[in-house]
């Protein structure tokens, strides 16, 4: 594998010095690798941030990305620093299942990093990031293989996300996200809604009606309070030209139901 | 054409997953591709922001560059998808006037993107920045031509920004942009100062009067109120190591004037 | 010197277009320069933080490396603007210390820009990022060499870092960054300790003893206060998947010591 691209995702918050030290780290062993920053303000030591942010970006990748995590509360204790082969692409991160969202079925090769001819030492207790994880991307870029690099393993840390579920002919699920514009992002799919009914399909929040699924922003008058699929193939609430979060103050965990709008009952709470 | 660079500028919020999501679209069709961030924290839907954005930072950049912007509120709808090729230079935008700031007279050549075989399919109802922009820079970088990509159009939206007037011997503009330093950027340009005569001039905020226009910062005292040209070539309101728009408690929309300094009053409300 | 990379250092507010512009007057010099960020939120015309921050990343790097530093509010007066030749590496500052942090004892060679031909002309009087600095960091890419920047000098301003102490038996030092996950990062080095005995060391706030340096955050249960050796070399507080700065309500500037455990007395303010 000739590695084609290094991406970094980390909460050391943007234009932190941990991360210039990191790409200084990756740089020193390979100076020619490039690098792109994928995020960096994941919220501090929040794994389960992690794991929706990888899932929704790792598949827009071609093979032969190396994609480095380092959202690591455990740094410096005995948990695992991991390197994961999935899809052609390979993952290195700590082991607290922070990356077994992006899985969706399909198989992975798991190592456990243990060769340290190709870290940087002294390893500090505090940064495997910039000691362990970013020179060893750096070799992956200088050609090194993965089982240079350790050995398989069988076990590991497996993050579970709240999942929807369907009941009495309604899913039921939850915001796990808030993006930049107040949209609010669930944890119910596009794929699951067939399970109730071909549709149309209705967003009830609390006792709100949202109203039926829209296909986008723009079909409705700003200040519109709408649902409609997200990018990612998830259920959203959105305000038209307007942030959903500031509008109805709510936020990652408020539980959002999917109804048969043949079914549901009649409350109506769009405001507009 | 070789394109030689790809930049990005949207709204999306810095490390946003949405801004992730399209550099993998574009690496997954180019993945050599050279991909620059210029902004991700354009306001949410704000047209003119990006058009000023556009205005101070594409001038500066050589041939063969290509910017993909994506601030959208119509994404979805009918409003067309645009290729404008102008000064050997290539935007990609959709059609809400946003880069019309850039022309200044010089012609552009405007293209309907229309060949969804450069596209990510089944293309998304609400990110045509990860479906269809980014897969489109992708195939520029790769060589495909921009007469492959869509016919040329002669309507598009125009963005008029608020121009500054001169009338009774002064130029009466606004503060169009605030920035990082607090810094307050009006649309008075330094060419229009030669209208009222020679100079010296004097800017005056409502009633106040700020003084001569000043060479750079570090010509007065820390903490003094200063008008000079700013780097973008429009009048600006300082102050010396600290911020204007805090100190004055004002930000875009407010109106400023100029005057030619040998006739305007002795009103002096600078606060040292 | 073949330039293998170029790093921004700046306080221009991350997504400026400030930042944009000085890279599009990079690569209008040479397209194809390897252009990184380092960090665009150094607080406005703070020297002292930039002078942190490049203590804690430059070293890092490979040979071959220019960083372009633009912490500026001297701009467009006399000042001088510098290239700096260090370790194989290159530094492009103004004269105002920013770079003196690096040196540590290893010697610098340092030249005044005056070779204005490699310049953006006309340069500004209030944004030398984007018309010096700039420029030279694309005409170094392009192999020019330094003796054909500037002549060398010998007198340039020093930023002294306040430095910790020892006395009685005690170190003491300060707070002199707070990082984004609130850690509070001292000026009391890993190699000062050895001056009062062999350890263990007690670390100790006002009145208020933190407890022994542990080895690293995840050794202690959560929202713990502890202390500990950063990865920069220096003692830090933190709290345990918290915020240390939140938590004691306290920042830059705040006095620390540190004592021999063994001779401390038992004031005990750990609270967990």
């Amino acid at each position: 594998m000739t590695v084609a691209l290094i991406t970094l995702t980390t909460d050391f918050g943007a234009d932190s010095s941990y991360v210039a030290a990191m790409k200084g780290a990756i740089w020193s062993v390979a100076p020619d690798a490039r690098v792109a920053d994928f995020c960096h303000s994941i919220p501090a030591q929040d794994v389960p941030a992690a794991a929706l942010f990888l899932r929704d970006v790792v598949p827009f990748y071609p093979p032969n990305t190396v994609h480095v995590i380092v959202v690591d509360p455990g740094v410096g204790t005995d948990r695992a620093a991991l390197l994961i082969q999935w899809n052609q692409q390979i993952l290195l991160a700590p082991d607290n299942g922070c990356w077994t969202s992006i899985l969706d079925g399909q198989p992975a090769m798991v190592r456990r990093l243990t060769q340290s001819q190709y870290w940087r030492l002294p390893v500090s207790a505090t940064f495997h990031g910039r000691d362990i994880f970013a020179p060893v991307a750096g070799h992956l870029w200088r050609g090194v293989k993965p089982d240079e690099l350790g050995e398989p393993i069988h076990n590991w840390k497996v993050l579970k996300l709240a999942k929807s579920k369907t009941c009495d002919g309604r899913i039921v699920g939850e915001i796990v996200a808030v993006d930049h514009f107040g949209n609010l992002i669930s944890n119910i799919s596009s794929e699951s809604l067939a399970a109730i009914g071909p549709g149309p399909y209705d967003a009830i929040l609390g006792a709100v009606r949202i109203g039926p699924l829209r296909r986008t922003y723009g079909d409705q008058t700003p200040h519109t309070l709408v649902a409609l699929i997200s990018s990612n193939g998830y259920v959203e609430l959105a305000e038209v030209n307007g942030s959903a979060a500031n509008r109805l103050g709510i936020g990652v965990g408020e539980e959002l139901e999917i109804a048969s709008a043949l079914v549901s009952p009649g409350r109506d709470g769009t405001t507009t």
